[in-house]
């Protein structure tokens, strides 16, 4: 399996996650007014803007994190099947969160899901960058360790919005929404160790796909 | 993110939300015969219709604005992932104008959905083209301006039929239905500043793919 | 638009709706046994192989008429949209077809809608083959013309199961079965014109890709 | 149809196939919390779990083996189909499975969709094969029959689990899950044979891409 089938039949998974995630709102009010049935839909469709985010920044994080492996092997390629597996489950726990009105259930379950996805990511990448196995050996260890950060940081906000669950649902559900913000906005943190990195691995790539 | 992989990734949302459009469509008077059934959703069947061709023209404006940018950047990813995620909604909208046999409200938002649709294309080219930051030098002045009038003038229609739509419903949706055959059918107001463009750019560029 | 990426949109579309058909198919007799419920499925399971098989055929069609175009232009660019309007909304009549048991109405409607992808089929043919607008000028006048036979002939072929649909419904269900046997067993009668085709306009093509 | 795209167009089945197993989980228990209804959704979400591993090895093992064709003819591509076919009907004996909790009809069900997957997958071998008619002369016989092995033994397994379903269903269910370990899991029997055949094809392939 040669690392671009992988990457597109991964991206080909996300796009069709993130846009299934829409299939869960329906005009569900019968002889109710388009207004009703949208004030109604509300909640779905914060949680649907929500989920979308999310599974765009999995999306993004795989990109990011393929760009620096050189090949792939097998357990390479079916750690990404388990990583898709739980980033194409997404859709239920959105649906469970909107149909129960975000409980403290479902948002553990919702962040349990997230979370898991984010090991998996870790998991993808310790397998690919142990030994340098499956990545260029001019990767700087600092931006392996880096890459860890950004993947496993937000299990421990997701931990913590599991515990805030049990009391403040709306202040935990608000924590989640804030885990995209950090990696959506312009983040210096983020953008120097990056480009670093992009720099070290150039001399050893030569062909100019991999911008 | 190079350009290539998030045109890949919008188009295959493009034509996951174009070909989900018609699972609102579903025999549903039990008992039935195939004739009455297909009568009863013949708006449903209109209101697909229309939001497939909605739906295409936004990713050829989608593909003729990526035409001009030559790099992409975080934020730009964004607001990618931001325009995207409300094509993504328009399933539900749809849904809306047909369950409520295109009512004030559902008219309203339908028209909302779509004006934030252009307005999200018109930001990602003014992030794209202030300071010539993602495209070339070349592109002549007139054109960026133009690209937005493409954007932005809908907009107007849209709010035109959202006003409408509180006393003559079928104008409205007819207004609406109005946009794409300007769009679709031969127009010399746009081909001309579109080969002109082609045209200016054209030497900047090495790679003919890019045609 | 290049041709490159029409044709990847298009094949995105046929992909998603030939694999969207099965979402007909539910296991939807409460507390029923497997087997029960899958004979109950029975019929629905073979109009999901015949509308698949159908699909396929557009698919395979489509690929082999854009083979010989060679540019795009706008009117071929929303013709090819129509032709994908028709072909993802084949999952609505063949749910039709199984939820009234191909009755004559459903069985209409299935037909007509197969026989207005075939003639948007021949329209795009047309515009692109009209005065070698966007074909070379070495495709065989025969060629051209019967690529027509091929889209046009089914046409006949579902008028008459529409026909009979008001009298013989399973003759009429079998009669359009047949349409996807001549195209896809070995045939002669086809490889011999389009090898001549091919032949034909090879030396005008430069790029490996188009072989 | 050349195999880039043939492959392409399979790919996007088998990444669509793939997300909409999930689908099959909603929040079905109205008015339970979170907890009740993921509890309840339990047996669901293993299935899930299962069909998404075993999709995702079809997909594995279609890769592998168009790796070896270097053409393609008709019947290659409706064979193709008919393989396509089968595994997008897959989320619907999913379906059955979890709806019926796997009662003994919707098990034998189950595997008797993924043996007749699998007899497709050696039939297209075997068109591709005999004669060397669509690969490369350098290809070792013990190859061409160790892929039937892999294609063919599996369905022995499911065989075996159809008939443990009459009697132990947990056994039958854990049966067909032990499939994809095999394939999972580090392999040196599979993984010096494919080696050794890449080797051998190697010499007779000049573009890198099939790497």
């Amino acid at each position: 399996m040669n690392k671009t089938r992988l990457e597109a039949f991964s991206d080909g998974v996300f796009a069709i996650v993130i846009t299934l995630l829409v299939l869960d709102i329906r005009p569900d009010l019968p002889g109710g007014t388009g207004w009703a049935m949208f004030v109604h839909a509300g909640p779905k469709i914060l949680i649907y803007a929500l989920s979308f985010i999310l599974v765009g920044l999995y999306w993004v994080s795989h990109h990011n994190m393929l760009h620096f492996v050189e090949h792939t092997d097998r357990l390479f390629l079916w750690l990404n099947l388990l990583l898709l597996l739980v980033v194409a489950f997404i859709p239920y726990p959105a649906a469970l969160l909107s149909s129960t009105h975000a409980d403290t259930g479902s948002l553990c379950i919702y962040v349990a899901t997230l979370s898991l996805a984010n090991l998996l990511g870790a998991a993808v990448w310790f397998h690919a960058t142990k030994g340098h196995r499956l990545v260029s050996n001019r990767i700087p260890p600092d931006f392996v360790k880096f890459v860890y950060v950004i993947h496993l940081a937000p299990v421990g906000v997701y931990l913590l919005a599991g515990l805030l669950a049990w009391q403040f649902r709306e202040a935990s559900l608000f924590l989640v929404a804030l885990v995209p913000g950090f990696y959506v906005l312009p983040n210096p943190f983020i953008d120097r160790r990056v480009r670093a990195a992009h720099a070290a691995i150039k001399t050893s790539q030569t062909h100019g796909q991999q911008r």
